[in-house]
């Protein structure tokens, strides 16, 4: 590189040559993260409408609902009969939201394959959305464990807030690794990291998964970010670089944050698809049936969507010369 | 790394370990890439003071307008009179797109500092564009730079569809090279890469650097990229992982895509400003500055602009416990 250039530097935080085959996973959270924050309640019909469609596309892990209080968060009262009706592609994994056993005892009844418990790494935002301390959280999940393996269910352990608190601000990585020795040694190895505010960075990602890294090396991370602030697939770009292979995102971009009026929710699966795609990874998803899933969940949300892909088209979406005005520069 | 990970790279794409004062230069191009894709004209005045607040949130660099034919871009019809306008502050360098001798006997008479040759990198987007063809176009900047050299102007060289054609497809990075040693021959050092219609990728920009790096390596790249379909700030990643230390972008994520309704222009420069910050890069500027110089360009518009930062705040817009309902996961 010429003068002015920043000299090199030491490790990757991107794929620069991704080996042949290599395969990232998709998991879909819009049907829980984006629904719930919804004001209009999505009928029924049209959440199992949308998961199918999503399925059919090839996204094989779809986190359909949460266990949470019906009063807590009524638009996701109907979690049973939605998970009951989504037909079962082959290899398709089902998750839903688990906050305590009798949230357990609802899940254990359906066709759920896993259960995902969810404790913040900040105080102050854990008695704020669960009105719970972190250690009254971390006391309720061992009968959750109890009861999804005596149903068969594997279990996730989640974190929220873990790159960033709106009320506290910064979160020590430590505290998010307490909570994840407190999963592994509940024998979970899926730990799911929340960037519930969209506050994630190249530099907190970097500082979380080396932490982790130290403490629990045996557990597999789930990347869950928010595009509150815009870079969201900036902070996949660093995950991918510190060998993280899977990633939530919501289809057309759905949610938003309560935080932000006009702000954005989690990632949009579909512009990740393609971001993925396009730096080499493979995925087993079809983008083009993705897009028409992100098309149909605008309709059913009746508002437009973030999602950038579902409204330019894949990157050879050609043009006729007589198509378009021209435009200088 | 657990299981399921990526082997490692032998590269990086995206930095790790940023230099302490590693500086990123941001240049501004709303006022020219975004304006000239309104429909309503921007009154001048309003040009002049969206300009004047940006340069005063530290920004060193804003293209200010273009010196092509009113008819063709009649939003900068007033290019005279906007740089007239614009307040020089210590270190501020004002530029313009100049399409040939016509457009830089206008811009010798003003106070802008460096004229910007664009030529398209694919023959079919070129006569598209200014009606000519690759070959027709670089015949027409040799009189520009005499008249640049000779009012004391520098010479920027622009290259457009650099990433890729909405009418041909895949550029070839050897195209790109071609007219980056005509510039080279023609005493210019910067090259700007045009990501015009938001096709560039990370595996694009990769290959697109490494041809430069081996045919021209003294010229020094500035990275134009669109957020058409939403992955702009990942290219941004990959860029400052190969070392390219110079980005444009757009206040608000101002402008458009000709090719796709709905779609957005420009990487927006808060979100850039904001994740280069976050990465451990210096720009010299006042973030909170350039949100509200956002906000008036918002106004101005009169419409909601995509940036994001400019809609959730800075990562430490503290909130108090009282101010937000809850919201379970």
């Amino acid at each position: 590189m010429p003068a002015n250039a920043v000299p090199d530097h030491p490790a990757a935080t991107a794929p620069v040559s991704v080996p042949e085959g290599a395969f990232v996973e998709v998991c879909e959270v819009g049907p829980r993260d984006g629904f719930q924050i919804e004001r209009a309640f999505i009928p029924t019909k049209e959440k199992i409408a949308i998961a199918n469609a999503l399925a059919k596309a090839g996204i094989k892990k779809i986190q359909a609902t949460s266990f949470v209080s019906p009063r807590a968060v009524p638009q996701l009262a109907d979690a049973e009969d939605v998970l009951a009706g989504i037909e079962r592609t082959p290899g398709l994994v089902l998750t839903a939201l688990v906050p305590n056993a009798r949230g357990a005892e609802r899940a254990a009844r359906t066709q759920v394959d896993v259960m995902g418990l969810f404790c913040s790494a900040s105080e102050t935002h854990s008695r704020k959305n669960v009105n719970a301390s972190i250690d009254e959280t971390l006391a309720r999940f061992p009968p959750v464990v109890e009861i999804a393996t005596a149903a068969g269910k594997r279990v996730q352990g989640g974190v929220a807030t873990v790159f960033g608190c709106p009320f506290e601000g910064e979160v020590d990585p430590q505290a998010v690794v307490r909570i994840a020795r407190f999963y592994r040694d509940l024998g979970i190895v899926d730990l799911n990291l929340g960037d519930t505010t969209g506050m994630a960075t190249p530099r907190t990602v970097r500082a979380v998964l080396a932490a982790l890294r130290e403490a629990v090396p045996e557990m597999k991370p789930t990347l869950h970010f928010h595009n509150t602030r815009g870079v969201g697939l900036a902070n996949v770009m660093v995950g991918l670089a510190e060998g993280v292979t899977r990633y939530d995102s919501s289809v057309g971009g759905l949610g938003g944050c309560p935080f932000a009026a006009g702000a954005t929710g989690n990632i949009c699966t579909e512009d990740l698809v393609y971001l993925l795609h396009e730096t080499g990874y493979e995925t087993g998803i079809d983008l083009d049936a993705l897009i028409a899933a992100a098309e149909r969940t605008e309709r059913a949300i009746g508002r437009e969507l973030p999602g950038q892909v579902m409204k330019a088209g894949p990157r050879f979406a050609r043009h006729s010369v007589d198509d378009v005005a021209t435009a200088a520069g």
